[in-house]
């Protein structure tokens, strides 16, 4: 099996055919095929939005996902959360000298794939390859960029009202305690999968019944507590969640007794919070149910008017426990 | 001296404080401080362009620069070279449990101050935090996007024409051979400095005296010889260089001579190499003169009606010598 060398970030012959046997090929568009030191996209119309992510997670292939996916879906949806449609993707590689390029391909495929299922083109990537023990396998930056293309939605914390439901798509922890249970090897069966998935249909199928949503996030690092507490800060107005409303897998809640976690902080890769009227969230779960991603969605909470702009958990057990972000860390370079 | 921790990476409180501590408190703007998972740019008036480039330079502070202000020149560079004028940047870290916050913050203030200069606004990051070992100290990944506001500007090697000159802004080699002496830790005085630089106004001041400037690169990894290769490939015309008229500085042709290396091939990061109609050439060289940056412009070559896409050098001793892409691995982490 050929292996990535120095040789393929140099800039030189290596690096160029590296770039055409493996990302022209997968990624083929006829924006990246400008091969310019930057690629014109051409007009852009409508007000542009853009994300960047880096993407470390170990290990690079996982149940349900692998960091190229992971990649590519990571920013997509940060762009769909924020109300932007799609368009093109960037990609920057760092390679650790060693890394199989049967391996490096198969990463690409994957990303190939998703950014076909998202409709987005990648048209800019970088390459870089560091000396062996500099980088652990392989790390990708992926940076979107989109367009607003529903003039109509104002997607802003400061919309939040009193009263307002909090939502959630599905099932909560599953990304976080997959990668855990791959990275503890644990000698029990452990069949717990990813949940990285595209949500941009999802986010798509919800704007499209509803103007009253206040906000949506994917609650990724930091899970849905530290999410909802970001979304709450500076609104004047509380949130309260119900313990028993929360859905979570059986053996993802199993998984987090055992490694005494709370699934409330645990990563998401697939999984959207929303806040809307009270008036269209029934409507808005009804429409989610019908999407594959947003079968388990559920209303998990509201707004309240306390001032102090706290995440409130009402437990199974009658208690009131204040959520703040997350502290101390969990586990890292789960994305 | 504080030193960065799994716990800044987790998205919890201690990125939120980090963000706010460092990154908004150097990169401050109206964009960044949306605080969303996508930020909103507003509309660009015209063809948009994207490049994307990560940074994994060693050291990270290096005579006439460090990884931060590198990470903006040449992010920025790739899209002057292309035509655009930058806009906005975004911004991705990767960095090491362990670095100290002091180093990160004094690379953040050097990005702030370098993208200050060039105009463009850090729009959105991102920031992993890796256990120790798994990356070497920081990487940075920017990605750029620009607006192509010179309608009538026509950049392609599609345009080049038999006869025309090939330019060079100033002494090549600079920048590797300044990493390179870094990393050897000669015990003889060395005072080789990077040419890291901004080069949005050399570029504006040479497209707004001609229109018939057919191509400009900036010769980095792999160099003027590789880039030059670049620049000609299915032009179906070759490229004649003369060694005499190359200029190299005195330090930098003796250190190359010393560890057996050709200028020609090794990395700048200040420095353009442009093709240009034969009327324009001269018209061009006195303008890049009167820059700072460019005040060793000069013609090193032209080109030639050899239909086989070629990089020829004319030597000092008269002799002709076939310049191919690099081959072989010149000295990694350069940029």
């Amino acid at each position: 099996m050929d292996m990535i060398t120095l040789e393929h970030g140099n800039g030189g012959r290596k690096t160029h055919e590296l770039i055409k046997d493996i990302f022209y090929k997968h990624f083929k568009n006829d924006i990246l095929s400008q091969q310019s030191d930057a690629s014109i996209l051409g007009m852009i119309d409508g007000e542009v939005a853009v994300t960047t992510d880096s993407f470390v997670v170990d290990p690079i292939f996982f149940p349900g996902g692998d960091i190229g996916k992971l990649s590519i879906c990571g920013t997509v949806n940060d762009l769909v959360v924020t109300g932007a449609k799609p368009l093109y993707i960037t990609v920057g590689f760092i390679i650790e000298e060693g890394l199989d390029i049967d391996i490096l391909e198969k990463i690409v495929i994957s990303m190939a794939e998703t950014a076909r299922q998202a409709n987005v083109k990648i048209v800019a990537g970088d390459t870089k390859v560091v000396g062996r023990g500099s980088v652990d396998k392989i790390f990708i930056n992926t940076t979107g960029i989109g367009v607003m293309d529903r003039n109509e939605l104002q997607i802003s914390n400061r919309n939040i009202e009193t009263g307002d439901k909090v939502i959630v798509s599905g099932t909560i922890g599953d990304h976080g305690m997959c990668i855990m249970s791959k990275r503890a090897e644990f000698d029990f069966e452990c069949d717990i999968k990813s949940d990285c998935n595209l949500l941009d249909k999802l986010v798509a199928d919800i704007l499209d019944v509803s103007n009253k949503v206040r906000i949506i996030r994917d609650p990724t690092r930091g899970g849905v507590a530290t999410t909802l507490n970001e979304l709450i800060e500076n609104t004047g107005k509380s949130v309260v969640i119900y313990e028993k409303n929360i859905p979570v897998k059986y053996s993802v809640r199993g998984m987090c007794k055992m490694v005494g976690l709370d699934p409330l902080y645990v990563a998401n890769e697939g999984k959207i919070i929303l806040i809307a009227s009270i008036e269209d969230a029934e409507q808005i779960v009804e429409v989610m149910k019908q999407n594959k991603l947003g079968k388990d969605a559920t209303i998990i909470g509201e707004i309240i008017s306390d001032a102090k702009n706290r995440v409130c958990l009402k437990t199974e057990s009658g208690g009131t426990r204040i959520l703040n972000m997350l502290e101390g860390e969990l586990l890292p370079r789960i994305c």
